[in-house]
C-alpha cells in the first residue's frame, strides 16, 4: 500500500513508499483512508519549527477519516464497514489533558493518515454521522476539536457570550462555527475585506480588518460597548497576545491555540492581573470532546469549510497551499484511489 | 398608591390597600410597576402549601418589570426612566445559592410586585433590552432564571446535548427556549396533543403525551436510542422523579425545579448510584444569571410565552387561571393604570 | 498457577483452578499478586444481589497489588520488578465516569486479583510509594479511590469543611482518612461505642452511636450548630438516605457510595429541592484519581486500616469475615505463597 | 474621632484629622477599630504606582478588625459587641469576581480602616473565631483571602499537590499556611538563608535561596523529579513570571497575585501553549471565601505571621517598615487607644 513518510533530518521532506498492509492486533482496527487534512503544525514539522516530539520517519497527518476494513479479535467499538475518524491522542478518552497522551499521538509520535490505510487502537475511534462526507470529517480531529476545547477551556461557553476569533485558518473558522452552535456572538479579525465577507457569511456579527485597523483591539472594545469580549481564541501568539488581552473583558478568558506568528513576544503579567484574566493553552482534546462535537454538528448539520481538496498524488501541492497562507478553511488530501 | 397584601392566616387571602408612595433610601430605587407575573409557589402560599418563610401581610409576587421613577442619593446602578426588572433575592449578585439571600426575597420575605410601585435595592436591578415588553420581562425573574440555573446546575449545558422538559408551565417552556439558545436538543412530555403541538412549535424535537403513554420514560429512551437524555428538568417532583431518573442517561443530570405534583414520593438511592446520576435542587438564581439570560435573549430575540395578560383589577382572576392548570406559559398582571 | 474463579449460576460459588501462566500482549503486564482485598460488592455477587454485569466464570476481586514479572514488547509505563497496583477500570485514565470504562473492569467484567498472577493493560498501572506494604496497597483501588471521588463529587472538598461518614467499612474509614488529609472536620455514625472509639482514634471530631441515638441526624445538626455538614458520604442507601439529607446543610452535597442496607427506600424530591442539595452517585474513579490518592498518602504517610489479613488458602474465610459485618477496615487476602 | 486620610495629589501623603463619629444607615454597622494592617498596594498608592481607582482624600487600608459599637435599624447580621472584620469589597458576598464589586472597596474606593472607627455595610461583615486576636484578624482580609483565592483559582487545591510560593510577604506566607491546611506540599523561594529557615519552620518542604541560586526554577524542577509544581503563586510579576512558568508542571496553574517587581516583563505565549498552563490573575475574594478561610483557620488553629505591631500614632513608621522589604509576615497598626 502507498504510504508517505518523513525523510530523516531536522527539516524532513516527504517520501512515498510502497508497504505491506498492516494486521490489526487484538484491540486494533485497520481503516482505509478516504481523506486526510493538514494543520499548521504539519508544515512546521517540515520547516524544523515544531518543538514537540515526532516519530523518526513516521507517517504525517493527525487528521483523517475512512472506512474500517479489518478489526482485531477483541475489538468491540467498531466493525468492518463503519465510517470513522479518530482522536489524535489515541488513549485520551475523556477528562483533562495529560502529557502521557501525547506519547501516542497520530501523525506525530505514531504513524498518521497520509497513507492508503491506517492502524488505529479502538480507544481512538469515533463514528461519523451520516450527513458528513469523508473529506469534511477528515478536517475535524485537530482543528475542530481544538476549537471546542478552546471555547470551553477556562470556563464553559454560554449562550449570549461574545467570542473573538482571529483569521480564516482551520481553528478560527471552527471556533466561529462551534461558538455559533452554542448560541454565542462572534467577532473576528482578518487581513482582507474579502475574507471578512466570508466570515460574515459564516455568522460573524462583525469583522475587523487588522491591516486597515492595526488597533483592532480598540475596534473590538468599541463593538462591545467598551466591555471587551468574554472569550478570545488567540491563534497567532507572538503578534496578537497583547492586543488579545486588551480586547478581552475583565475576568474573561484567552485560550491560546496556535503560534502562527512566532514563538516570541510576551504578555506582561500586570495585564493578566489587572483584569483578572484567565489565559490558558489548549492541547487538542479528548475523544469525548470529539464525540460531543460530532453530536452537535449532526444536530445543527454544520459543515466544515474546506479550502481545497487535493488528490493523494498531489500531497506536496496541498502542503504548498497551506504554506501560502491564502487558504480559507481546511486543506484536504483525498485517499489513494481504488485500483 | 394601590397595593395588594396577603391577609393574615395560614391560608392568606389577598386584600387591596391604598398606601403612601415609598421614599427611596440611599441605595434604593422606586419602580413604577408595569407588569407582574405569577408562579406556582404564589398560589401555593394562598393554599397554605408553601413551606418557606413569607412576610406577614407582605405584598405578593417575586416577578415584575417597570420604570424607575425615583432613586436614592447614593444609587449608581440605575437612573430615572430606566426600564428595569429585579433579581428575586436582592443581594444575590453572583455565585452559588446561600440561604442568607432568601432573607431578602421579593414577594416572599420582602414586599413584591403586586402594587403600583415597588421599592428595590439597587443590587437587585437588571436593565431590560429594548426589544422586550414589560409584560414579557415581568415573566422572567423566577421561572426563566430558574430554567437557566437548572440547565447548568450540575454541569454546564453544551451544544448538541439532549434535555427533557415536563409540561407547559413557565419553567418548562423557558427551559425549552433557553436550551434551544444553547444549541441543545429538547424533548418534552405533556398531557395533551394540543399542548404537544405548542411545544413542537417552540422547537421541541419530539413530545410524548404522558396520558396516552404513561410509560413515557421508555418513550424517551427509545427516542434517544436507549441512552437517555443528558439532562432532565424535573418539575412535578413526587409523580415524575422515578421516571425522570429512568429517562436520564448514565452520568446525566436531574435538576429539580418544582413540586407541582406533591411533596411525597421518593427516588431510591440505588437509582442514583447505579447510573451515577447527579440530582440537585435549584433555588432561582443570581442577578448575574438574570443578566446572562437577558443578554442571550436579546441576541436571539427570544420572546417568552405569555398565556394571558390580566388587568391589575383582575388579579384574582389571574390567580384562578394559574390554579386551573390550563395555562401554557406565563400568567401576567398589568400594572395599575395611569390616572 | 492457582486461580480462583466464580462457578456458574445466579449465586456463584468460588472454585480453585490450576492454570497456565498468561503471556502479556504488546501493551500488557503480568503481575505476581502479593495481596488482594474484598469489597461489599464482592460478597453481593456471591449472594446474587449485585446488579451489574460480571464475566461468567471470571476471577473475582477488583483490588490487589503485586510485582511486575513480565511485560509486553510495547510497554512503556512499567518494568519488571516494579511494585504496582491497578485502576479497576483499566482504560479510565482521567476525567469523569463513562459507562464504556466498566466493560473492562477488573474482578467484574475482566479477570481480577484472586489468583497467583494477573494480566493487566499498562493503561491501568499505578506505581506504589515505598512506604506502603502490598497488603495496604491492595486495600485501595475500589474503596479508597471511591472515597476520594465521593468527597470531591459534586464540589471539591476544602480545608475546614465538615464531612459525615457512616460506619467502619472500607469506604467509610478511607473517607475519614482522606477528608483529614484535605484538612476537613469529620463526623461519623456507627453502631457501637467500641467502633466509635476506633473512629475517634482515626481523627473523627465526634461520633454518634446510631443504635443509642436513632435520630442521629438531629445529633449531627446539634454538633454543627444547626447548620448540617457540608458533605455526607452515604454508604447504606435505603436506611440512611433520608436522615443523610436531614443532616446535610442547605446547598450541601450527598455522595452515594454504597447500598449496604438494601435497594429500596426513597428520598422525597422535596427534600432535595427545599435545601438545594446535590445528590450524586459515585462509580469508583480514574487512574488519575488513584495516582492523586497515592501521592497524598505518601506525603501524609497515611496507612489504610486493615481488619484482618488471610492467607490465600483461606479466601473463603475472608469472604465470611466481610459477610459478618464485624470488620473495621479492609479484609485482605495474601498472594499465593512462593514455592 | 481620629482619622487618617490621603492628602491630594498623584503621590498622596497621609494626614491626621479629627472628625465626628459616623451614624449608621439602616443596613450599616459602626466598628471600633482595634487593628489594621498594610499591604503592598497601600504603599504603591503613596508612591503613585497603583493603577486602580482610589477615593480622593479617602481613608487608607482595606484590612482591619474591631468591635461593633452601633448598628442601623435594619441590621440582621451583627450586633453590638460582636468581634468582626470585613470583606474588602463590601457587596461581593460569593461567586467569581465582578468589576462592580470594586466600586465599593474598603481603603480604596471607600473609606478604610486607618481611623478610630469604620462604617461598614452589613453585607461585608465576618465574625471572628474566639481563638484569634484583633491584630491577627486584621492581617487577613486582603492577603489571606487572596492566598485562598489564588490557591483555588484555576482548579481546586487538593491534598498531596505541590505549591510554589515566593518570598516572605503577606500573601506568600498565607499561601504557605493555607496550602498546608489543604494537605499540600509547599516549596518556597526567598532571598536569604535566614528567611528560608522561617519558611521551613512554617512548614515549607524545601526552600531555594534565589540569590545564591538565580536559576531557581531548575532547583524546583529538581526537587519535583523534573515534573514541576502543580500550582505557582506568582507574587513578583515582572521578574518571576518566566521562571514561574518553567517551574510549573505541564497542565499546571499559575496564579498571579502581585506586582512587587514591576509592571513590565512578559510571558511568551508559546510558554503557556507548549505546557498547557493555566495563568490567571486574582482579585482578592468574596466574603464567602473569607468565611471559609476563618472556618479552616479555627479548625487548624492557624495563626497569621505578624512582622511587627505599631501603635496608631506610629502609622508612618508602619508604612516605612513595609517599604523596607525587610518584613516577614504582616505589618499591623493598632487602633486608637481608648481615652
Amino acid at each position: 500500500m502507498k504510504t508517505v513518510r518523513w525523510t530523516s533530518g531536522d527539516k524532513p521532506g516527504l517520501a512515498l513508499h510502497d508497504e505491506a498492509m498492516p494486521n490489526p492486533g487484538p484491540h486494533e482496527v485497520v481503516v482505509r483512508v478516504h481523506a486526510a487534512s493538514l494543520n499548521f503544525r504539519d508544515q512546521a514539522i517540515l520547516d524544523g519549527a515544531y518543538g514537540g516530539p515526532t516519530k523518526p520517519n513516521g507517517v504525517p497527518l493527525s487528521d483523517g477519516a475512512g472506512e474500517v476494513i479489518a478489526i482485531g479479535r477483541s475489538v468491540s467499538r467498531a466493525k468492518v464497514g463503519d465510517r470513522v475518524s479518530a482522536s489524535c491522542c489515541q488513549h485520551w478518552i475523556g477528562g483533562p489533558n495529560r502529557p502521557e497522551y501525547h506519547a501516542d499521538s497520530l501523525g506525530m509520535t505514531t504513524d498518521g493518515w497520509l497513507a492508503e490505510t491506517i492502524l488505529l487502537h479502538e480507544n481512538a475511534i469515533v463514528h461519523l454521522p451520516d450527513y458528513i462526507s469523508y473529506a469534511e470529517a477528515a478536517s475535524l480531529p485537530c482543528a475542530a476539536v481544538t476549537a471546542w476545547t478552546g471555547l470551553n477551556l477556562s470556563s464553559p461557553l454560554q449562550a449570549g457570550e461574545t467570542v473573538l476569533v482571529q483569521g480564516t485558518g482551520g481553528v478560527a473558522l471552527f471556533s466561529l462555527q462551534v461558538a455559533k452552535m452554542f448560541g454565542a456572538k462572534v467577532y473576528a479579525i482578518t487581513s482582507s475585506d474579502e475574507k471578512a465577507e466570508r466570515l460574515k457569511a459564516l455568522g460573524a456579527a462583525a469583522v475587523v480588518n487588522y491591516r486597515s485597523h492595526p488597533a483592532w483591539d480598540q475596534e473590538i472594545l468599541t463593538l462591545t460597548d467598551g466591555r471587551g469580549v468574554d472569550k478570545t481564541i488567540d491563534i497567532a501568539g507572538e503578534k496578537t497576545i497583547v492586543q488579545s488581552a486588551a480586547a478581552t473583558r475583565n475576568g474573561g478568558d484567552i485560550s491560546l491555540v496556535g503560534f502562527t506568528s512566532g514563538f516570541g513576544g510576551g504578555l506582561p503579567p500586570i495585564d493578566i492581573l489587572a483584569k483578572s484574566l484567565h489565559v490558558a493553552g489548549t492541547s487538542i482534546g479528548s475523544r469525548a470532546t470529539f464525540e460531543a462535537l460530532l453530536r452537535a454538528m449532526a444536530l445543527h448539520e454544520m459543515h466544515p469549510v474546506l479550502d481545497q481538496v487535493f488528490p493523494f498524488a498531489d500531497y506536496e501541492a496541498a502542503y504548498q497551499r497551506l504554506k501560502s497562507g491564502n487558504h480559507v478553511g481546511k486543506v484536504v488530501i483525498e485517499g489513494v484511489p481504488a485500483r
